[in-house]
């Protein structure tokens, strides 16, 4: 009997999706499931006549959601999904990311052997970002990744107030600031000089961009901290807020945006051989295990 | 009715210690407490008839225990009490330190408010490290802030293995290796380049020092976590394990080297408007507050 | 006898400037010297009968030109001016910078000792930047402190490829790269990494901003090279140029952006006392001389 | 007829070494040139009757010195060979170095090409160093990478004093400083966090080893400078300084470190080929040409 019986294929156009998505649905077909398919990869995938639903629906009436893409598409999918109880699984169409590690021509071997029941599950939290505005909810967002709060304008800094808890930690000039999971430290926030934190930890890092006081470090705060940011009343821009490297709202002096960790948590779906290490190793190029050699060379 | 009754003094012969010394003992003798004091600080007090215990003593008997000089003392004493139950407070003789936060011009009226109970108690873990050679622990310590396993000549590279809870991590060429708590973490591990980690924080970083591999990154794990280094075949030299910066063991190539969080904490007493986040503005130079001008200028 | 003449004095409205100008012009008058102002200057100049020019001809005509405000007032000064012989003195009016090293309340003090002919003069060269497409130059500015290059929204990402005289660098995918002088490597540079290259070194950094490569680093290259940077066909925002954190041009893909360093240089006048390391210490807080102590604390 | 007519080869044993220097001796037989070995050297070739010299010796009869080895092998070579005026070519035994590149597989192409004219030639400064107590140069060495003051014990720091041309830079609290050139600035330097410096710059970067001030940063300074460093009285330790990772000197509290460019220059041959930057994007890993793709992925 088959561990998962309603299959949801979520994916977005782009490089070899169509071919990746083509492979995974006549896959499928030959082990007897009917997939059910978001409009996106609907349009991409030809001569089918599977069932269309919105990614919501698809979150509804599925055990196992396939996403077809890179890290950016799982990342979409991830936010739609993490209310829904369907762990998701992530197929690339290229590069390995960290998110969607079963490569197009590995389908058979990996996508079987989680559909025979050979994997692991992991859950990994969200970030909700709320914008307040004279005491009002005027924006919200969601985040597996990353909150980024910018100068919006390349060159330029911001000012803000930073606080964990109701505690003041500091108000810094910078190009802004990098709020990350674990899921996202190995994404934008290592880029700007953050630390790597295992998928497992219950953790955020506050990571300042470009800051004016150089002595301003990332910050690792508990999973279960708010975080308050408050933009400053002497900046002339509309430092705008990203979720996942997308434009969510734009903010005025003396707006205020909160983070926090999300009740529902993404469920991922990794072949039962899955190592985070193994993934930095690869993806980082660690370069593991040298040649031994004279270390006096 | 007070709330400590018997009180430890515990120190390091340095700059300025003795005076510091001498306003304590005379505070407490104000207050009509009477101190016991190990061997290293009886030896700086003058003209006293007090008590000389050693520290293992002073930590089965008190129920509150001072710490006088900087952090470095905190550090030594930390080791030594963790086991036992009394809470620890810092009194420092000069700069002030992340863990000794009272300055000796303020012991009046600090040291006094936290005798009238009007404290914190934090308890923060300690690492245990082991050396195991041919399979028998040849060698153990243990540290508050950090344990290092380096090269032990400057310039010169070592090779080692890191596994996490048996996971390989990598196999890296460096000058070494920082294994931090969020204690150590605004120490020598930040120097290296490691995150801030929020005191409460149930984790652990690994730095690297210098890297062969330039994507070679701090990681945060989680505390429970075992942490294995196993000294590579290639090493010339005899790396060295320090803990808190005291020598502790020196390995040879094939060692293991294993790090776990202790089961006891050490229970660090703060004045009760101590703050984490003030005490990284005041020492780290973040600057705070900055006079709100003109972004463009 | 006066060591210069015609004195012209430059600014730009912020916190502070008119009660500097006031104390600066008041000064002058003692002197019996008579300033030139620029338009912005002389509409926070009160009841005054001076002379009122552009920037160009004060350029022209002065032997020396004061300007009034922070680095930024200085930075868009020395850009018109760099193509005049007129050495350029900064007055701050609030926070010192590494460009203007006079506070208003030391005006007597320094710009008396200048006027007597104690100072040193510094040459620092200016960046050239010339936007191509298709073969045509259509757009071209000049900098001080940097040029940079940027994806123009935050947390996406751009792709450019990189030469130095002519020769392949790389092809890289980041937030964008600054291109910095001596000068600049104090200023936003710093922020991203960059080192710190004393004012006379002949000598261009070029900085990564959050490159997707983790080995990538800054590059310090002949202040003579030229460099040029192509805007990848992949990009689909249209990344802006700034020079010294004004925009001054936005590209498309496949255009061409090339930098090298002008002809002319700005004089900068420094009190006879100054000296580079100096300010580093006091803008940067390397706290020169900690007290000496205990090491092994 | 040949561009070079007495060859010298230089090595030292390791991994490898001896193949390539078989290959390389057959190679040079072949094309009728008769090679002068070194006495380290000598002892890896096997059946062999060339002349046995000093080093210096070869340094002085020899219009050509290929070392065989890693880029260790040459830094040893260059201290001794640079007061000479024959070019130095590097054939590595396994991994390619920023030194060494010519690989064991390709000698008889590349060093082919060089005896037949194809190569260019650069010249590379080498750094004194002075040890000076009480007024007497106690010690003396050179470097071609890099010359490393250092508390010479993993997690201890030490303080010394930094003046540049006389100039008082700063009192810093650290592991020790990096002095680099820009050969060196590829090697260990870079992994302290300094940055890339074209081989052709003039410059040295002075890089802080984990300094105790966050706000220290690497300093690029003018390759004519001299650097002073003396060692602040309040160091238990004896302070070692290594020269290429070799230990050199070992320093006492009111010691003078004095580092300044070496009159004489190592002349490296390259293959016409030859590209620093390509070297770069090579040994780093920079991932030159990325494949193109959709960069919101």
């Amino acid at each position: 009997m088959e561990q998962f019986r309603n299959i949801g294929v979520i994916g977005r156009e782009g490089n070899g999706v169509a071919e990746t998505l083509s492979s995974l649905l006549g896959f499928l077909q030959q082990r007897g499931l009917t997939a059910v398919l978001d409009e996106q990869v609907a349009s991409l995938a030809v001569d089918h006549d599977l069932r269309i639903c919105s990614r919501r629906m698809i979150g509804e009436i599925c055990d196992l959601i396939i996403v077809v893409g890179g890290d950016g598409s799982l990342l979409g999918a991830a936010r739609t999904l993490a209310r829904h109880n369907a762990p998701v699984l992530g197929v690339n169409r290229g590069r390995l990311g960290f998110l969607t590690d079963i490569s197009p021509d590995e389908i058979e071997a990996q996508v079987g052997a989680v559909l025979d029941g050979h994997y692991s599950i992991e859950k990994r939290f969200l970030l909700d970002v709320e914008l307040i505005r004279d005491g009002e909810r005027v924006g919200k967002g969601d985040a597996l990744n990353d909150v980024v709060l910018n100068s919006g304008t390349s060159g330029h800094m911001m000012e803000f107030e930073l606080f964990v808890d109701g505690e003041f930690v500091y108000r810094q000039r910078s190009d802004g600031v990098i709020i990350s999971t674990p899921t996202g430290s190995t994404a934008y926030s290592l880029s700007a000089g953050g630390p790597i934190m295992h998928p497992r930890l219950d953790a955020i890092v506050i990571v300042p961009m470009f800051p004016h006081t150089l002595s301003s470090r990332p910050i690792v705060i508990d999973g279960k901290a708010e975080i308050t940011m408050v933009v400053c009343d002497n900046n002339t821009a509309q430092p705008p807020v990203t979720c996942d490297g997308q434009l969510k709202m734009t903010t005025q002096p003396g707006d205020i945006i909160r983070v926090r960790k999300k009740p529902h948590k993404l469920k991922l779906i990794h072949p039962s051989e899955h190592s985070f290490y193994a993934s930095c190793r690869d993806k980082l190029g660690w370069g593991a295990h040298l040649p031994a050699g004279d270390l006096d060379d």
